[in-house]
């Protein structure tokens, strides 16, 4: 399969290949394509963080990125992502990374044009190279998902990350558990895991996985304070105290500071949050890879695994 | 010559040979410059497509991409093109393409830099690259251009395409036809063809090139909708049907799906939409060739035409 | 020390280095780190000159540029720089160029990363690359430093350079005089020189360096208009006359053209203005290269003196 759409879809096997792709990256193996590859990233939604690990990603793989900025793109005189995208493969683009703000926008191209999609992000939907690096991070950890219990924490509504993951581990053998405001909680997520109280989740838990907050949506509503928050939900210093030994502190990125979590723990011994940004890069490489190895239907490459590139 | 500025003052000599060229390139011959090359693309009006196109072909050739967003440059401090320009050649720039919304623009640089200028479109003026890329779709079609038939279509007026299109097909031996809103042909066009009316020129024409309409501009005069322009000037399924055998569909892209042409359409057999924009990347490779080989006086370089890069 | 922040805290062992880097570059030295290197330039103000200038000297190294924009980033969100540059530093890039409108806002960045900060501007402090390129320009033309004299005229208070070029060049042994509207000039100059009178600083000075007039924040005064202060304190081609033989113009660009100077004077004989756009490139690869060599701790690397690359 040469496209990445969401990790729900994905078979375990097809996961774990990915993951161990990606674990070989992370140890210096080198791979390119062989032939000059060109790939786009068309981020109709801003996102500097994930554009700029693809970026990284696809030069280390030695690929020609060729820059899209949408506002200056005949997306503003209307033109349909369809035809936005074969304009990109008719010109010898291979692959494309997206985000875009509507669910699923990947239907309408699949089966449609001859490159590679990979999903960096659809609407409130999924986001599976965010999933997979935290699924990446969480192994290196621990070796075995099964018996493992993860706590996902915050704004489970609006996280593109949370349900994805959810779903995913808990395929893996993992046990999750959502916390956080309860009024965020909906039943969509029981099939997944269940809701169980902060400070109970935070002793227990091996792996506690916080959400960042989308201030703006909250600030209308006027529900509460960055403070309040912090106090009710966040991950306080006083409450990483009595984390369990052994376990480890997840977050998407950007983090608010000292709401979802204290200023001071941001890198803190437990926290893997910079770890889980470095691992982005190796996940993306596989899937990159992946992809474009696909579409070559298995011509033999360059790969060279004893040779550290690029360590500084 | 080092510039490329309009079709209409290339010798024919000079558009065979870059037709020959692009034709090269298309079956993949391989041509590098030999030493690190720096261009800059300066697009003042927003064209993804162009761009991206360019970007490909510059990537190609191996040559160095240097940004420029005109947003945040210097000439928003006031600064003249002269001086963008020449700031762009003291750092080492050696090739700008550059688009920009004043109808020759160039002259003010050409005599008075020491780079070469490759014009991406200016004003209502010119847009050689389209123009050549329109004629090597031809080209490869029906190999002559003396005797054929083509009709351009549509907003006559705002296009660039339009005029320098028909004065190079008529040069080359091809009748030229204008149809649509008679309203909006100009006696100015005369030297380079007749007004046809359009069911007439779409039973006989080789080559029915339909031309994009300026949405935004029409609206305003409030003419007509888009529905009643479809019905009235667009290729319709009906009128696709009443085609010439053998003849084929052109359009400069972004398509406006059922006004232009029926959405069924862009994609069907006689179409050569996608085909224009994957020969827009040869042609620009054939004319940055040019451009670069001028100001290197000649010297011999990385030329290799068996080996097939780039061809998933 | 891999960082570069100020020209003031810098040694002038240290800035001979530099300069004589920048004169090997300047002589078709090249020089490549040997391995990947990640690069992203970041610029939360607006300056395509500086930024294409980095981008030039990035690539004459073979660094990857990481794309960047600062509109698209979190910073948008609220994320502050320190998290800006530590994801960048997680997804492995090794030095960032940062151009940013907070004085010194590098003292909260340099001990708590780990890669190189080559500091492209910060507010009205410092832009250290642009003096090192001053001072390249003056070196070039009269060798030694010591004994020159050298005027610089025009926006005192708003002049990022002016402050720092004239501590560097007084250290380094030049005699240095301001000039321009006198209520611009103010005490704390008085350390790196004095005030002249416009006239007989111009016909005694080796170096005539002219500062970019605000427009913007002159007009809000209604203090005088570009012609008054063109015949006041611009460089007039009388004035030009009267000039020192042997003298040169110098000026940070972009120039307003009848402002600062006579619009004939821009390309004239004694202008050095697009020499210092030239040399900006060399100075900036010397400095980029002291970085990223001592960020490898002196592995040896590709150098190669005689072959000149890139030399139309």
């Amino acid at each position: 399969m040469k496209h990445l759409l969401t990790t729900t879809e994905l078979e375990l096997s097809e996961i774990n290949e990915i993951l161990s792709e990606a674990q070989r990256f992370s140890a210096g193996m080198v791979w390119k394509p062989g032939k000059q590859t060109f790939v786009a990233n068309l981020f109709f939604e801003a996102s500097t963080r994930t554009k700029s690990s693809f970026e990284v990603a696809e030069r280390k793989l030695g690929l020609e990125v060729i820059p899209f900025e949408v506002g200056a793109s005949s997306v503003s005189k209307g033109e349909t992502l369809y035809d936005t995208v074969r304009t990109l493969e008719a010109i010898g683009v291979n692959t494309v990374v997206i985000r875009h703000q509507e669910e699923r926008y990947f239907d309408q191209l699949c089966s449609r044009t001859g490159l590679a999609i990979i999903n960096g992000g659809d609407g409130c939907g999924h986001h599976p190279t965010q999933s997979l690096l935290d699924l990446l991070t969480i192994q290196q950890e621990f070796v075995h998902f099964i018996g493992l219990k993860v706590a996902i924490i915050g704004d489970l509504r609006h996280s593109r990350v949370a349900r994805s993951n959810a779903n995913v581990l808990s395929r893996l053998g993992a046990e999750v558990v959502f916390s956080g405001p309860e009024e965020w909680f909906d039943n969509s997520l029981l099939e997944a895991g269940r809701y169980e109280n902060i400070d109970s989740a935070i002793k227990t838990a091996d792996v506690v996985m916080l959400l960042r907050i989308q201030h703006e949506r909250h600030a209308e509503k006027g529900v509460q304070s960055p403070e309040s928050y912090h106090s009710a939900y966040g991950l306080t210093e006083e409450r990483e105290r009595r984390m369990k030994r052994g376990s480890i502190i997840m977050h998407p990125a950007p983090v608010n500071r000292n709401v979802e979590i204290a200023d001071s723990l941001v890198e803190c011994e437990r926290s893997r949050i910079f770890k889980q940004m470095e691992n982005g890069v190796f996940v993306r490489m596989a899937v990159l890879k992946r992809s474009i190895e696909s579409l070559m239907g298995g011509i033999p490459n360059v790969n060279d695994y004893q040779k550290r590139q690029f360590a500084f």
